[in-house]
């Protein structure tokens, strides 16, 4: 896993959870569309600075990006469930 | 306070901790030593792979290095006391 998809997440999930547009924040923060789009897919590296831009345009601070990211790469980091024929019967 | 003068002092003060170079952490990560010495610094923007790559000739995982960057960020956010003349006379 890399940062840049990890960042990325997050900002996409904050953007959608705050029920922005591409647009909207990307106006805001001084960026275009394209490059905020390759960003929140984790496919460019945003600057330091371009990424303070596209937090500040979220109301986020650094603070909150890298809680955010802790939690969100924990959540690829769990292990999968393993369901075995035993577990599906006795679900059903 | 940029993301990447956050990950370069969390870089530099691991290396640091470990009792390692600048020259034997760029060479298990691949990197010039003067790469490694820019992005601790904070003066060069290292690519996620670039990152990838150090945060490993450290033993680092991604969420330790996250972990230390919130709390490399909370220290420097912590208000600073402020002293006053009083303040100066009573600890005398």
């Amino acid at each position: 896993m890399l940062l840049r998809w990890v960042i990325g997440q997050c900002l996409r999930r904050t953007r959608l959870d705050q029920g922005k547009t591409l647009r909207e924040v990307a106006e805001a923060a001084g960026v275009s569309i394209g490059h905020l789009s390759e960003v929140e897919r984790g496919r460019k590296e945003p600057s330091s600075e371009v990424l303070a831009a596209i937090c500040n345009a979220l109301g986020l601070d650094l603070v909150d990006l890298l809680r955010a990211a802790q939690w969100e790469l924990a959540k690829w980091q769990l292990p999968r469930p393993r369901l075995r024929c035993g577990d599906l019967a006795l679900a059903a």
